[in-house]
């Protein structure tokens, strides 16, 4: 049996979301069809979006459903670069932020002329508010991006901190909550607070395969305010932000997993932190010389991360295969490359650290067998790679 | 029992596809992850990839997956305008083509700069390839784009005459089969020619949902040799042209049911086409000043698209719905805004004829006693609608 730590970069389909998906593809219809099947389509569609609304608080108009997390950030980036007033050219982008998002801000920067104004992170991998604060005051930007929780170091922000300094100094701030999104209360509401202009907290991007959700669904939340120019031209569905037929099969089963990811969130959070902390636990006491990154409490509650002093991070991970267990160096959407973490980095570490760590991510599926198995394996891997 | 004659708008997912589905998502895995479950992943992706090339007459790495056929329309005309020469900023756009099409050139036009060199039907809302000839030779294009087959009309171009004249001008050309998938033998490579350049024929988009696969799937067909800035930014998928965790089980179901199409296409287009003779007839006997549009012997084989003189569409496909017949008016991606047919005003109609028309689309679940039904509840709708 294989034993699956990298909820991180994907999680098991939920078997409810799986059979929303069935019962919802049995019905035949376009949700933009006039007809009654049309009509079937879209009742169905926006039941979906409501469900929802109600997990990210916020409203049902506002959420665009996309065909992930990467297509969510690329639509609120972009989006926001297109529709930004004019002389406002900087980019506020945090170090250590997803690569959909890195790479499309560095796409913003070498094709569309953006100023990329950096804010450093702590060595938590933390945004701090008042570092976002003194870059905003610097900078005349066209938006700010933020994580709501690192998918690597799993360190969780204060995202209502960040929405309030973005709110403040009247710059539009987009919130990825693709790691967080199922382990920490999202609420676009009460982020966005009172505020009701093109500022602040105005976009928020979820995926739908880290809940348990079919790969493929996602979503950005949009405010009604924003002003944000579509990727996606074609039909004027969804409001005109995100064009093409809308996938109510994928959005019911969104909605499912998202919904049950929500119910069950308090008990799951206290039963993976036990888990996580056996975990931690155990990895210090076969491997002393081990380090968990990332802020030691205010993390996400499946989420290790750890500095393994003398060991390359791959040879541990092609260990770990061997004796069945899956685990990561950092994002899988890093695509396989061998390149140091740069969230790591981003945490002032050197370069040969950012190149002997490893994400190992606790979920839904994940029980003390799954943590035994690797704390049988991990020490071995490691003494025999680092040689102590 | 509801009579659906909507099948151009979206196809009922076919039970192999919806299996294959389920059965890819039963694995756990990222693709882009290196440990055994993300090369697990990898192999049904690399497997679905190269099902489906091979119905599309292409290679397995020309094959871009996307979430359908709006963001590979999207990719393909954003990504080809991006990465074109300087001075070229002419896009050659026929008539008539689809409003991912239309939507995507006209934000071309108003936020990037594009002249728009328009290319104007016959009659049977074809695209001549010596009118494209005639476009191409008087602008700088950046690139043109067509329909292999006109969604509203049925019109079947002749796709390889209208590459080969890009090829001559050294203009890379979009082909839109969309609506021709499934039903028009398409081959990237025989169209492509010899040519072996970033011009001709270089990106070919699909839709899943339109051959059965699940909506939220297609594919862009891009040409090793074409330059092309992606519209998804981040973790280098997809020869880094298409960013986001890849949806092996939506790859997996488009791979079947675009085999299972392409298999059944020769018999499927005789029945079809039997069925739908007989629908023109009967309309034609039942309704006497009823005029069929698009090309009356190159179309779809599903394909009824009827000018009912004196008779809104719009309240025929009321009167019909309410029968339980669910037909269209046009693209179902025009969103049930009651515009005019921009398709049948570029056949050179007027916009009162672009109001009086109804799309009939026959497909796979299509049976006598469907076109019976019809047959049967028009011709009174249209008596009391025109009265006549």
């Amino acid at each position: 049996m294989s034993v699956y730590l990298d909820h991180a970069a994907t999680a098991p389909l939920r078997a409810e979301a799986r059979d929303a998906w069935l019962e919802a593809t049995e019905a035949v219809g376009n949700a933009s069809s006039v007809h009654a099947s049309g009509q079937q389509a879209r009742r169905m569609l926006e039941d979906a979006r409501e469900r929802l609304a109600v997990v990210l608080d916020c409203e049902p108009i506002e959420i665009v459903l996309t065909s992930g997390g990467t297509e969510a950030i690329n639509l609120a980036l972009k989006g926001l670069w297109w529709a930004r007033p004019a002389g406002r050219d900087a980019v506020v982008l945090p170090d250590g932020e997803h690569h959909a998002t890195l790479d499309a801000v560095e796409w913003l920067r070498t094709h569309e002329g953006a100023v990329v104004a950096p804010v450093a992170l702590d060595a938590h991998a933390r945004i701090l508010p008042e570092r976002l604060e003194a870059v905003l005051a610097g900078a005349p930007a066209a938006f700010a991006t933020a994580l709501v929780a690192n998918n690597e170091a799993g360190t969780i922000n204060d995202a209502a901190a960040l929405a309030r300094v973005a709110a403040g100094k009247n710059v539009p701030l987009h919130l990825d909550a693709v790691a967080a999104f199922g382990h920490v209360p999202l609420s676009f509401r009460t982020w966005r607070g009172a505020h009701d202009g093109p500022s602040g907290l105005v976009a928020l991007s979820v995926s739908g395969h880290k809940v348990g959700a079919p790969v493929g669904t996602g979503a950005l939340v949009v405010a009604r305010s924003a002003g944000l120019v579509p990727l996606l031209h074609g039909g004027g569905q969804q409001r005109g932000l995100r064009a093409g037929t809308q996938d109510v099969a994928g959005a019911t089963a969104l909605a499912v997993a998202a919904e049950l990811a929500e119910r069950e969130r308090a008990a799951e959070t206290r039963r993976l932190r036990a888990l996580r902390d056996r975990l931690i636990a155990g990895v210090r006491a076969g491997i002393p010389e081990a380090v968990l990154l990332g802020d030691p409490a205010d993390r996400l509650p499946g989420n290790v991360h750890l500095h393994l002093p003398g060991a390359a991070g791959e040879s541990l991970l092609y260990l770990l295969d061997m004796a069945g267990i899956a685990v990561s160096t950092g994002s899988a959407c890093q695509a396989g490359v061998a390149e140091p973490s740069h969230v790591v980095m981003a945490m002032g570490r050197d370069e040969r650290t950012a190149r002997q760590v490893l994400r190992i991510t606790l979920g839904r599926t994940t029980v003390d067998a799954d943590v035994d198995a690797l704390l049988t394996a991990l020490p071995a891997a490691y003494r025999q790679i680092a040689g102590r």
